[in-house]
C-alpha cells in the first residue's frame, strides 16, 4: 500500500466552481486516465439539484462509469438525506457531508443551521446503516471553514472539536478538515488536527482538503503529515475552489501535491509522467480555464527518482 | 528581537536575473521601502566585474545609501576577494561568497573548481580578519546547489557537509544551504540541515535560501523551522532565480513568507500592509517584469492578526 492517498476532487470541487459543463465522456475520460496515473479515489460530482450544479447534473452517470475501474474509491458529496439516498442508489464508494464551521457561512452555503445539518448526518447515517455491510458507503462528516471563515473571520479551535464530537455522535464513519477558505497555516493545521484528534481519535481524522489560495497548500500539507494525516485531497491543475466564499479559490494542485510527496520518499502509487499528461484531456476540454502547478511548468528535476 | 530574520535578496538576486537595469535611486527607494516596512536584512547587490552583470554595477552606491538607515544589515555578494575588498570598502556589513556543491556548476558559474573557490575564501577571511573590530563584516559562506543541480543532477549529502566543514576552515563565520536549483523538498531539508549542523555547529548554519520552482518554497520553510533555522532569504515579488542554472528560477515571495510566519506566530518585525505596498516601487520602474505572490492577491485573512 502507498504511504499516502491523495484524493482528487477535480471533477466534483473543480467543476463546480467554473462556467462551462464538462460533457460526461470528457468527465469519464478524465477519471480513466487518473485511474491510470494510479489514482485511488476520486470525488466524481456532487447530488445536489441541477438547478443549483447544472455542472454536475450527470453524477449518477459518471459514479456508474467511474465504478467499472477496479480498487477505485467512487467518492461524492452529499448535502443532505436525499442527496445520500441518490448516492446510494447511484452506487458510491463513499459520501462526504459538509458541516460549516462558521454558521453564518452554513446558513449561506447550505441554508442550513448547525442543528438542521446534524439531522440531515443522522438521517444519512440511518440510510448508510441500513445498506448491507458489502455495499455499505463510508461516510464522512467533512467540517467546512476549520481554518476561518469570509464571512465570520477567525474560527475557534473549541467550536471545530465540538462539532467533529457532533458528527461522531450523528453517525459518521470519520470526520475531514476543510480549509475552504484558504485562511489556514501549517502551525494551525497542526494544533487543530491534534485537537480533534483527542477529540474523536486518531483513527477517526485521516484526511484534510486543504486551499492553496495565499500560497500555503503545501506548506499545510508537511504540517499535516506530522500529525499523522495520511488522506490529502487535491484537484487536477489546481482548479476549482469554492463558489460560496468569495476571494477563495484554489485547491492545491495534484501534480504539485505528488511531485512534493514523493520526492519526500513517501510513496502515492501515482505515476507522475502520467499524471502531468492528464493534464491534457482539461486543457483540450477547457480551453478557456487557466491550469495551475508549478512542477507543470518547470519539469521535474534532473535524475528525480519517485518514491520506492 | 523578532522570532525570524527575513532577509531580502530582491536588489541582488531578483534584478540580477532581469534585463532592465534598475536606476540606482530606484533601488535606493525600493531598499527604503523595505525597511520602513521592518525588513532589517537586503542584499542590496553583488561585488561582480559590471561587464558580467551590469545590473549591479552602482552596487557600491547602493551600499552608500543602504549604509545611512540605522539598524541594516547591508548585505552583498562577493565571487571572489577582489569583490570583497571593494564590499569592504564600500561599507557593507555582511559578505556571502558561494561555493557550489555540484563542481560543473562551479566551473561553469564561477569558472573555479571547489579548491580555487576555498583559496579564495581564505583569501576574504584574510581581508576580514584584518578589519577593526568595530566595522569588521559578518562573512557567509554559501553552499549552492545544495540540494540538487540542473546539470550534475542530485547532490550527496556527504559532499554538501565535507564543503560546509571546509569553509569553516577556510575561516567563514557561518555557513549557509541554497537551494540554487528548485530541487529540495521538505524531508531533504530536514535531513541536510541536521547533517551539517552536526558536523560544523548549530550556530554555524542558521539561514537558508530557497525558491520556490516547484512550488515547494514555504513548505521547505516549514520543514526549516523544524530543525531550527531563523534566518530565511525572499525576494519582493518573487523577482529573480539563478541565470547560470537554466529553468530554475522563482525565489520564495517575501510577502508570502511573512504572511505564514506571522500567521503561524512567528514575528518578523515587518508590517505585511506596508511590504504589500513597496510592490508598487517595482511595478512603476519594471512594468514588463511579472510580479508573484499569493497572497497580493488573495489579500490577508478576515481578522488576519500578525504575531504579537
Amino acid at each position: 500500500m502507498p504511504d499516502i492517498l491523495i484524493s482528487e476532487v477535480g471533477p466534483r470541487d473543480g467543476l463546480q466552481s467554473i462556467a462551462p459543463i464538462l460533457p460526461t465522456t470528457v468527465k469519464c475520460a478524465w477519471i480513466d486516465a487518473e485511474v491510470a496515473a494510479g489514482v485511488r479515489e476520486i470525488e466524481v460530482g456532487s447530488f445536489v439539484p441541477a438547478s443549483l450544479l447544472p455542472q454536475l447534473a450527470d453524477t449518477a452517470a459518471v459514479v456508474a462509469h467511474a465504478r467499472s475501474h477496479p480498487g477505485l474509491t467512487v467518492a461524492v458529496l452529499v448535502p443532505n438525506a436525499r442527496g445520500a439516498a441518490a448516492a446510494i442508489a447511484a452506487g458510491a464508494h463513499k459520501l462526504t457531508l459538509p458541516l460549516s464551521a462558521s454558521e453564518t457561512h452554513s446558513l449561506r452555503n447550505l441554508r442550513r443551521s448547525h442543528a438542521q445539518v446534524l439531522d440531515e448526518v443522522r438521517a444519512v447515517a440511518a440510510l448508510v446503516a441500513a445498506q448491507p455491510a458489502a455495499t455499505r458507503p463510508h461516510f464522512e462528516g467533512s467540517v467546512s471553514t476549520a481554518f476561518g471563515c469570509t464571512i465570520e473571520g477567525a474560527v475557534a479551535e473549541a467550536k471545530v472539536v465540538e462539532l467533529a464530537e457532533a458528527l461522531m455522535v450523528a453517525g459518521v464513519d470519520e470526520v475531514g478538515l476543510s480549509d475552504t477558505s484558504g485562511y489556514a497555516n501549517p502551525a494551525q493545521v497542526r494544533s487543530l488536527v491534534r485537537a480533534v484528534r483527542t477529540a474523536i481519535g486518531d483513527d477517526r481524522l485521516t484526511g484534510l482538503h486543504l486551499h492553496n489560495t495565499r500560497g500555503l497548500g503545501l506548506a499545510n500539507v508537511v504540517a499535516g503529515l506530522e500529525v499523522g494525516i495520511t488522506t490529502f485531497d487535491a484537484s487536477l491543475g489546481g482548479l476549482g475552489g469554492c463558489p460560496f466564499a468569495p476571494g477563495a479559490s484554489g485547491n492545491i494542485v495534484t501534480e504539485d501535491l505528488v511531485f512534493m510527496l514523493e520526492a519526500m520518499g513517501l510513496s502515492t502509487g501515482i505515476d507522475l509522467d502520467r499524471l502531468l499528461r492528464v493534464r491534457d484531456v482539461l486543457r483540450a476540454a477547457l480551453p478557456g480555464e487557466p491550469l495551475y502547478g508549478f512542477v507543470p511548468d518547470a519539469g521535474l528535476p534532473l535524475g528525480f527518482r519517485a518514491a520506492a
